[in-house]
């Protein structure tokens, strides 16, 4: 894992990309024959939320691509208010850096960012990898003020990452643990920290949100365009976005596969990252138009 | 291949084995250090009924084990009217191979049967793969009256295995295709033939669902009483027994990690047999005591 160590997400080197729109802050880092991964984040997350774990094993054969948005982290700008705002900006970052094909890991917010940029460029995404996220339509979408979130997000002994543990991570010992070395992962990046993102970006996002769980027409009737081989991935006992947004993904997209973890919540990714990666290198390895691995 | 060709289910001789209760049919090929992987059948469903192509690459590693429960095939008996009965059976036969240990592939009503088992004894099996099946207190568990399904079992041009790829596949051209190939796989075996189910097995097999999906007690709650690593798996279009049961499985089971397959109905597994056999084979290779592999 030295190699991986040495080039992946705690050490990178943060960059930055003058789009058209904005000036986007991001981190590439491996090599290899196979087509970049790009990682679309979650609700307030920066490019130091992107657990190394995850990142780097799947930086082995390929460039992986991490990437703040307008608004988060060090990109300029403001963030937009809806999904398909957000998608605007990550192809005008793609744009700029001449990329006009690649994979797509999108977890949670990203996933549906990752959604939108499908529908509107289909020719961007070979295949894509959908954690913890919702369908336009979907259901119980980031609810905070519930209680078991609430009470975290609300305690005043939880400052920082600690929060991110609870509200990630299931009620058990085994996922609490499991959280705990996430957050350990994620501190020892020290060096070219990303700016920690405020309440305007978490209201703007949450707007977003909002306007995500409005259906269209025929509710899931959209994803039938998405003809992309999906891999579709939610903890089980996810409380930020219910694995039942999941499901319907897996129903409605014509071309998915569902893989849903045990004893996890939104962080599934994170928590089990040996056998997510594993099943995630096998899923992009494969060149068959059908998404099963 | 040749070796699983030679050493599989289209060729493999049909044993018999006196337990307390009955004489039971049974098939057993492959060799390996793992534990054997025991074979439980869907509903009508004879020794004959294993694809090849699902039973054979498993083999390789370890023992396959196919049985026919009392009143099946040419197992001698009647077929209980309960699930708790057929697993008594089962039970019977792996002490009569004297096997105090197995991994277990449940299909549809053998997913239920193997539920049942590992809380009857909880010794018996290391590691589960549960498909297309359902818990106790499930919902629609092979409803063949409603009309995606009685539109073909009523329809008196289909004769024999052409009734099976109608019903175990999804009406599109590619699962139909996937249909065909199966049962071009399963007429392989041309002699030493099972006893084809009748009419007699059917209903006993129809009581037994009815009875499974009554409730015991609280809905779902014996399910946390099954510790074992288990590999959930469907297909998104399951009509016999729809995914939804899948997923109250996975939810409720501890240890499950969910895996379903798109553009599939309830054979999904023999639809992507060779996704399935490579997921079912890292499943089982894992000696962790958590599911994810």
């Amino acid at each position: 894992m030295s190699i991986a160590t040495k080039d992946g997400n705690t050490t990178a080197p943060t960059r930055f990309l003058r789009g058209r729109h904005e000036t986007y802050a991001y981190r590439r880092f491996g090599s290899g024959a196979a087509r970049p991964l790009l990682c679309l984040q979650h609700f307030t997350g920066t490019l130091d939320n992107w657990d190394p774990a995850v990142t780097d094993p799947l930086a082995s054969g390929r460039e992986v691509i991490l990437f703040d948005s307008a608004g988060v982290g060090r990109s300029s700008g403001k963030v937009p208010i809806t999904i398909a705002g957000m998608a605007s900006h990550a192809l005008d970052f793609l744009d700029g850096l001449g990329l006009d094909g690649c994979d797509v890991l999108g977890f949670s917010l990203g996933g549906m960012v990752a959604q939108q940029m499908a529908r509107d460029r289909p020719s961007m995404f070979r295949r894509m990898i959908l954690v913890g996220t919702a369908p336009r339509g979907g259901e119980e979408i980031m609810r905070l003020e519930k209680p078991s979130l609430a009470r975290h997000l609300s305690d005043p002994t939880l400052k920082g990452y600690a929060v991110l543990q609870k509200i990630f991570f299931a009620p058990t010992s085994s996922s609490q643990a499991a959280g705990e070395a996430f957050i350990g992962r994620l501190v020892q990046r020290t060096e070219d920290l990303d700016t920690a993102s405020g309440p305007a970006v978490a209201a703007a996002q949450m707007a977003a949100f909002r306007e995500w769980e409005q259906a269209t027409g025929i509710r899931f009737a959209e994803l039938k365009g998405i003809p992309q081989p999906t891999l579709v991935v939610n903890g089980i006992h996810d409380e930020m976005i219910p694995v039942s947004n999941s499901y319907r993904l897996s129903e409605n997209l014509p071309n998915a596969v569902l893989l849903a973890y045990p004893d996890s919540g939104h962080g599934s990714l994170f928590q089990f990252h040996e056998s997510f990666t594993r099943h995630a290198a096998a899923f992009l390895a494969s060149d068959s138009p059908s998404a099963p691995y």
